[in-house]
């Protein structure tokens, strides 16, 4: 798709007439209420098949079959059913990925197996603006280790431009999401990889801002774990499970921290020795979340049918767009993109900052489309490539300069602003 | 309830008259096939209301409101709620359960927790005989001790009559599954707790075969720390969330090993530093389950409205009415109760021997009742207080008594026995 950005609704609707995604929309159910959600970031849109698929699970399987649905249905193969299904999204191959807990708990695993792994040092490098639970799970696995008597540090880079500098040979693991969940700015994975693996530190990377919108090469890049959001861009399903994957040459190399019935050889033969299973299925811990399951089925039958690139190509398209008509049609209303304008540069969604953020954002929702606030003055729209057009892109510009241009969002009622 | 076993049908309906629980029953979706699931240990009853409840989140809320749901709808608030909803089915206070993630992740936490608070000793006590997934957990944490160069052990009791020999000064915890998932023997919680209080032990409890079943009181017994399963007797839906509780008194002690936003002081303002939450909540990590929790959502609703004494007192005796039929109708045909017979020593379901069982439980699926194989030579019924009736009892018993009369198990088609 062209770089250069459409001048004209007409424009737009060529190039939607030239998308080769153009026929996923129709896989999914959009909002009833009309209303365009620019929020893919958050909350991927509903794969249409999702309710029906529920529906015959929960009547057909577990209401009808009972307990015998866990060896008839293929309940317990799904979440590597699923990791296979979106793991060319992400550049890995199919028996590298799974699909189970949340973002969170799997991030402690991969803590824990990294840290297993590491060649020395005992610091973990992050950035300060990593998302808090990414944070937070580096801070209980310090804290764990500092009440076992085991010493660890984090340190945090304040910005982004400081972080080489600080990725000497203290740092066992460099530990960064991908994209940043406000400014949206991206990291290049593939040369933080090598300046890592020249400190001789492992690499965890989270995803979760990135997967389902991003041209992603985990093995390619030479990553050495990474996790990612199953809700946001990949159309999970909300609370839906997250992803996890592990480079093959540290599969084997370390026991999962959480060992689980479900991450053992031999899982069906209720055995009492822990005997992990080959390859990234020892992360699996418990029993799979079956009907959350059955929902991210419906995403990963869209997936697997999906082009890595022409997902990148689209919503580099999509988001250049978008800034390119924020810039003209908002700029002089003070909207002031702060997302990087380089492709290369820029993750999943496009922010912009304004004075009035939380009661624009709260106007917007009630004209017809939803972003996300950020504290203290940013608005997030994230793009997904399965299910916007340009035209949506044209359609929502247009609501975001009618609110402006009125003031509209100096209504008191506007005032009280959602998370 | 009568502790004496009702002699006929008509014995049986007289009970199920007067049964206090009896419109519970209504609240659920019983098989459209009409076979009897005997699997409450396995997999509980669908809630009526759950496929509705989940038809109009999809839609109404993921659908149409998008991220927006986030804020509006109670999805973060619900691993307490739920949390509170069953508390009382397990003896605890409100605030002290949570629900979330699985059992197997909720066992690590909790072990990381009891680890943390322990007295002296590094001995994790167990049995041989616990669920493979308690076990695997253990001995995942203590892999990961060991690869800290922390020394920790553990200790199987190869019988429960062992066990109280072996609880000595190295024991930092003991660590055990109140009901056996294959005998069905109960462990004494006050009396273990006891025992594990003089040795200066702290105890971490799985419930999964007892919650929702039986007369549990984790508060008035001085238990620790204690989890469970969500899908079994509490009906939350096919690989839903499991719950899990900490004694207030241990609560702010510790640092959560698995330190995540949701379970932030303020998880809301999005923090860098981790602050704990209050109490039990700091164990939520990641984002909750949001699908899986709406249906837990329609199990604990009938929950709410349930005496732990009612429920344990109809379960003693459904599961009494079902041993004595199976004694006085099966005996004579090979089928041997192994679950104790006294109702203090039995936990939630009744196993049986038989020595062609695997055949017979395919059998029995076939002739409309639905109970589990567990190798060798085993069959186990779930019984519900909420929905299984001492009618469906003396039918599920016909129906045992036919297939062994008549040898039907022998039938080729019942060789492939499902797990």
């Amino acid at each position: 798709m062209e770089s250069s950005a459409p001048r004209t609704l007409e424009d737009c609707r060529a190039l939607d007439g030239r998308d080769p995604l153009a026929a996923l929309r129709g896989k999914f159910a959009l909002p009833e209420t009309g209303r365009l959600h620019f929020d893919a970031n958050s909350i991927g849109a509903m794969p249409a098949d999702a309710p029906g698929r529920v529906a015959r699970l929960l009547a057909g399987s577990w209401r009808d079959k009972g307990r015998r649905s866990w060896s008839t249905e293929d309940w317990l193969e799904k979440p590597r059913e699923l990791g296979a299904a979106i793991s060319h999204m992400v550049g890995a191959a199919p028996g590298d990925v799974v699909v189970c807990d949340s973002t969170t708990v799997n991030l402690f695993k991969l803590l824990c197996h990294a840290w297993k792994l590491r060649a020395g040092g005992n610091v973990i490098l992050t950035e300060s603006h990593n998302f808090p639970t990414d944070i937070h799970v580096a801070q209980g696995f310090v804290r764990l280790l500092a009440d076992l008597g085991v010493e660890a540090e984090i340190r945090m880079a304040e910005s982004r431009d400081r972080l080489a500098d600080m990725l000497d040979r203290d740092v066992a693991v460099l530990y960064l999401t991908q994209t940043d969940y406000r400014s949206s700015e991206r990291w290049d994975m593939a040369e933080i990889n090598r300046l890592a693996r020249a400190a001789d530190a492992l690499t965890v990377w989270d995803l979760s801002h990135s997967a389902g919108a991003l041209d992603i090469d985990l093995a390619g890049d030479g990553t050495d774990f990474a996790v990612g959001c199953g809700y946001k861009y990949l159309c999970g399903g909300p609370g839906g499970p997250a992803f996890l994957f592990v480079n093959p040459a540290h599969q084997g190399a370390a026991w999962p921290a959480i060992a689980g019935w479900m991450g053992h050889a031999q899982w069906d033969r209720f055995l009492a020795d822990y005997e992990p299973a080959a390859g990234v299925s020892r992360h699996l811990a418990g029993t799979p979340a079956v009907v959350a399951n059955e929902i991210f089925g419906a995403a990963a039958d869209i997936w697997r049918t999906a082009s890595r690139r022409e997902v990148a190509a689209k919503h580099e398209s999509l988001t250049g767009t978008l800034i390119a008509l924020l810039d003209r049609e908002c700029g002089a209303l003070g909207a002031r993109v702060t997302s990087p304008r380089e492709y290369g540069r820029r993750g999943g969604h496009v922010s912009f900052a304004h004075p009035g953020a939380g009661p624009v954002a709260e106007a917007l929702a009630d004209h017809g489309l939803v972003g996300s606030f950020r504290h203290p003055d940013s608005i997030r729209f994230g793009l997904s490539p399965l299910y916007h057009s340009h035209e949506d892109v044209w359609n929502a510009v247009a609501i975001v300069k009618d609110v402006l241009q009125r003031e509209a969002w100096r209504d008191p009622r506007y005032a009280t602003v959602a998370i």
